[in-house]
């Protein structure tokens, strides 16, 4: 099977891992997990959230954070933000890429932002217009592709319209998320290339949660697909809202251990990520839920 | 890509998990744990192992554990012997199935059985002589397949040689291990294939440790190869002696759910899998080591 000769790492940690952790991690760790992550060769890094600290009080600090940290020429540093409050308080602070999102389930959309898949695309519309003036990129999530905790199964047409309405309101790349984990390799194939078919593949990335243990395993039929960039995050931090104890996102260390047993180029020092994941797991008070990270600091 | 409609579960808990425990499980634990594993539609529970005690002291029970255990119709048990010492033991107890084994690293086999590979295949033609006159099936192991802790790469010839050896000495089925868990897809599909071009696939199996969280991945990419039987662990239980703290086995339960997901059959009752290996999880006093056995344990 045939697989991409290079893959680019988004690393999802400081915002989706930690938003979902139960420890408060302190303003100056954030900032030093961010510059020890500008220094392991990762290109992309979602440095924080600007939603309001009322829904994710764990990213409150964000303009500190972000004011604080070390950025790297040739790093990007998404943020993730909801409306034009948001946009405006990420750009007082100098930040250059932004985030935005929709989920592909109806059900999911309506209890988590109040409003319909269509009336939250358009909520985006100004932001988008504002991003464009300022040159500012726009990554977009699309999140429960495989499943939604409340509608259960999710029509692969719902999924194709949202990663499309985002690609055609400007967002440079779509990452299309299985956010309760449920997927498995041959849907998780299958949604990737019905979105594919509307969307051209480089714009287009995935984004998995290990809730049942199939992250990986479905990160390799997407990137036999042809996909070339992950979303993961280090440490495997952040939870399953929805299934209290479960785990979180993937592990950056075990993604970039399989990439690199494939022969894919991330240009990302393994050792010193593994090692910036069990830093940030002793703040978190915890293991390192990343595998190789537990394998890699054996004598 | 096509997968096989059906898969087979060797279920190696009883033996390659508990093993590697560090806590002992008391004998009546360990009936009632492979009584439990029957009811789940398993039809391959690997028992215990007839090894002297004094290399595994946690399976010194092995006559006891099997004496008490209901054996179900339909369900092989297999047990691990090393020579005929370990043969007569078990089939004084009524064992009907044995384990023969041995690594395709030179340097494996020189460290822990003090022997060549081509000594320790020797070894076993006795044992091999002996269930064939009394109609004991016998099913054979490769280790280190992938890697070796001693020797770093092993060379595919090696591992070819290995499983072909113990195919044509009368192994009706030969589980290749990566017994380190280094092991990626693209390595994993091509030891594989190299094997089945000599031993036919469905007298094939794969055995995945899940030191380095690649397991499930090795195994989708063997299941696209065709093979059609995969050991694994309730609870992925057993630990890596090569990197303390770090996975065993691969856990039954999240190779249930992909299987599943993938519209394989395997014949097993997922959450009362699930639930079995949280019981055994709590005899051993900490978390269950399968992903799924968590998310399934959410109200």
């Amino acid at each position: 099977m045939s697989t991409p000769p290079a893959v680019r790492i988004v690393e999802v940690g400081p915002r989706d891992g930690l938003q979902n952790e139960k420890t408060q991690v302190a303003t100056a760790d954030k900032v030093e997990l961010i510059d020890r992550l500008s220094a392991t060769g990762l290109r992309s890094i979602e440095a924080t959230s600007f939603v309001s600290p009322k829904w994710v009080p764990q990213l409150a600090d964000a303009a500190e954070v972000f004011t604080a940290i070390t950025r790297r020429p040739g790093v990007g540093y998404p943020v993730l933000v909801p409306n034009e409050q948001g946009y405006e308080r990420a750009r007082a602070v100098g930040v250059e890429e932004i985030a935005v999102f929709a989920a592909a389930s109806e059900a999911f959309n309506r209890t988590n932002i109040n409003a319909s898949i269509d009336e939250s695309l358009a909520r985006f519309a100004p932001v988008m217009a504002r991003a464009r003036a300022d040159g500012v990129k726009v990554r977009g999530y699309v999140s429960t592709v495989l499943g939604c905790p409340y509608q259960g199964e999710v029509p692969l047409d719902d999924v194709v319209r949202v990663a499309r309405a985002l690609h055609e309101m400007g967002c440079y790349e779509v990452s299309l998320g299985d956010t309760i984990g449920v997927g498995t390799p041959h849907k998780a194939r299958a949604m990737l290339r019905a979105v594919a078919a509307q969307v051209p593949m480089p714009a287009l990335a995935v984004h998995f949660h290990d809730t049942y243990g199939q992250a990986l395993s479905n990160i390799l039929a997407c990137l036999e697909e042809g996909v070339a960039v992950v979303d993961s995050a280090v440490a495997g931090v952040g939870g399953c809202p929805y299934a209290r104890g479960a785990s979180g996102n993937v592990a950056s260390e075990d993604v970039v251990y399989m990439l690199h047993g494939l022969g894919i180029d991330t240009g990302i020092d393994l050792p010193l990520l593994a090692q910036t994941g069990r830093w940030l797991a002793e703040r978190l008070g915890r293991d390192t839920g990343s595998k190789v990270g537990k394998a890699l600091a054996q004598p």
